[in-house]
């Protein structure tokens, strides 16, 4: 006998109908002789409904109120389970975030969890009860109802798994697992068994949104093993996301390859090489609100050096006015920018132990002439960024030099 | 400086628009420098849009869960009237049931109030808040949602009102106040200034819905002023529900002209008279959930009885039904009904100390050729029952012969 914890989102329990469908596949978890938690997210559409409603009665909405009102919407998918549960014979009860209790900061709207009293709920489990809990929300120390934030319910599922010691915690959506890379673009990507945590970091924040990056974070501090499924197929074991490698498996370099098209360039041309002149071009920056991604600072040549960064393409017209305006007092020579840079990165544990992975990703580009513009590494990833048209190749190419490729 | 509860129907906040105005309304009494406890139903259509939800999931739903989900309608009230205080310069702080915490026994969708504590809301409203608190709602002693049933927004109210002794408990609805009979059929009826809990009761039940029974059954019982007012109206002092007739003031003998066009009349003809003959129809009537509204008994003649009763219309072919079923069994000679049957009453506590009040009613019908078919009186009413055609034009005579018509 297992504990599970199950998350559903938002298009997992989009309809009543669907609705059903997870309590059936709830009750047969459950008759299989596993105990089952489950978390809930708010059927798909019903937050940005109740978003807009506040937009209508208040210009800037108070988050405090805000929280109220967009926490209905998993206490709606929690009731609705529990019934659908009990209509069909297997005995649940619902808990809201408050309920729990998910004692939380007070920070409305991005709300951090701080406990979880897991007392209530393995009472229950112990009775034969599937526990579902509102995803996404919770409760700060004087009954203030908070939330997580957008994509909390992964975070709620993985800090019940850790409270509750589950034995995993699976994360059911509209795909089937963790893929080497996007199969719309490349038909030959496969779909991983394992991923390290470290990995699927990597792999999020390059664009492979299966999971909310916090809680992967979070399942790798408490060490919860974390499956990513789909809700739509019966069949399949998703993808597991580990802690650690597997020393006794046989690992492969590279995992899979990531990619990122929303990337613009900047670059600011001919600034004084002398300490702080990063946090002088930076700094405005930043202070806009304006989100950094790769930094690359060429070397020094005749007292003076290249300074380039990507940001989103939406951003790139703030950065750049920003930086014209302390052009002259940074003593840069001129600032450019490019839209249509791409980035392409290969990810994996495995080059750690195996070096020759930069070369090989850079000979594979220059085979079929597509330019590297910029470059940036880390332990387990290497990132370039390259004119947006040859994206879709690169991709194709580096997949298949890297082993990747269905059999 | 006073402590008012108001609350606000369904649809006094049933779009944005309206919870702005109402928001608008409530800052206004505050800014007079009265403390105000704001209590809202759910948005028009937002609880019969929930239930139906529920019912698309399953086909009998959970009771606790079924409360679960619903009590989100006025959760997402309370958060958008805070929000659109806050808008609007006013400090307001939103309590769903559970965090107030109203107090509840475990009866779900239908439990009562047994304790709210003042404390939380006390403190808020001396630093300046408005207090908007979600109607309707309840949790019980362990930490479960419940509902107080249909209505029950204006029993919260009411609580409200009578746990923190406020001055006076309002309810906006969208009508300005109870009047001596429906000016739709009088257009010369003319709205009360006071009426009291005991005749209130009677012109509830009687169909002139402007509150909820149970409510003014509370207000009576801990003594609660409780006014009617239009939330669409800026000025007009509605109806005061009284405690007790004032002595000091003349009091008219007749307060209102009540009426129900849903009757359906069956008599139940030759019937032994009998101990228990009259268990023996109602029980199984009773038994089949149909509501029996008058019930006459002829006195004897040859040791035989006829016995009649009326019900709403809509449960008269499921009484005749189970009546003949039975009609062998008790020896009744036949059974009769009538569908065009109506009921008019005439109201007052006047009448405990003015005889004659039947008699009027009676000579005042007979004048106009109304034939009366049965009659029912309790200490401070007289009903009627005539044929349905002859409905407006009793009314109308009632309400000039007692007095009523605006000068």
């Amino acid at each position: 006998m297992a504990l599970i914890v199950q998350k559903y989102g938002g298009t997992s329990v989009g309809s009543p109908e669907r609705i059903k469908n997870v309590a059936k596949r709830v009750a047969k978890f459950q008759a299989q002789g596993h105990q089952v938690i489950v978390v809930v997210s708010a059927m798909s559409g019903e937050t940005n409904r109740l978003i807009a409603l506040t937009k209508e009665v208040a210009a800037n909405p108070d988050p405090r109120e805000l929280d109220v009102v967009v926490s209905t919407g998993e206490q709606v998918t929690i009731g609705l389970l529990c019934m659908a549960l009990k209509d069909i014979g297997q005995k649940a009860k619902s808990y809201t975030g408050g309920q729990v209790r998910i004692l939380t900061d007070s920070s409305h709207t991005k709300a951090r969890i701080l406990n979880i009293d897991e007392a209530p709920i393995r009472r229950d489990l112990n009775e034969g009860n599937v526990v579902v809990v509102a995803g996404f929300q919770g409760v700060d120390e004087h009954g203030n109802i908070t939330t997580l934030g957008r994509g909390g319910s992964d975070t709620t599922g993985v800090a019940l798994a850790a409270a509750l010691k589950a034995d995993e915690c699976q994360i059911y959506t509209d795909v089937d697992g963790v893929y080497t890379t996007d199969p719309r673009i490349v038909p030959e990507a496969r779909k991983l068994d394992t991923i390290t945590f470290e990995e699927m970091l990597e792999m999020a924040s390059l664009g492979s949104k299966v999971l909310q990056i916090r809680s992967v974070e979070f399942a790798g501090k408490y060490k919860v093993k974390l499956r990513v499924l789909s809700s739509f197929q019966e069949e399949g074991e998703g993808t597991l996301i580990t802690v650690e490698e597997d020393s006794n498996m046989e690992q492969p370099v590279i995992s899979g390859i990531a990619f990122n098209r929303d990337e613009a360039k900047v670059t600011v041309l001919g600034v004084p090489d002398k300490p702080g002149i990063a946090y002088q071009i930076l700094g405005p920056v930043a202070d806009a609100n304006v989100d950094v991604d790769m930094i690359i600072q060429n070397v020094s040549h005749d007292g003076t050096t290249d300074f380039s960064f990507t940001v989103s393409r939406g951003d790139l017209d703030k950065a750049v006015g920003i930086l014209e305006g302390v052009k002259a007092h940074i003593g840069a020579r001129a600032v450019e920018s490019d839209k249509t840079a791409a980035k392409v990165s290969v990810v994996g544990v495995g080059m750690r132990s195996h070096p020759g992975v930069a070369s090989k990703m850079f000979r594979t580009l220059a085979e079929e002439g597509i330019n590297i513009q910029m470059i940036s590494t880390s332990e387990i990833k290497i990132s370039v960024v390259i004119e947006e048209k040859y994206l879709e190749l690169a991709v194709r190419v580096l997949h298949k030099a890297f082993g990747l490729d269905a059999a």
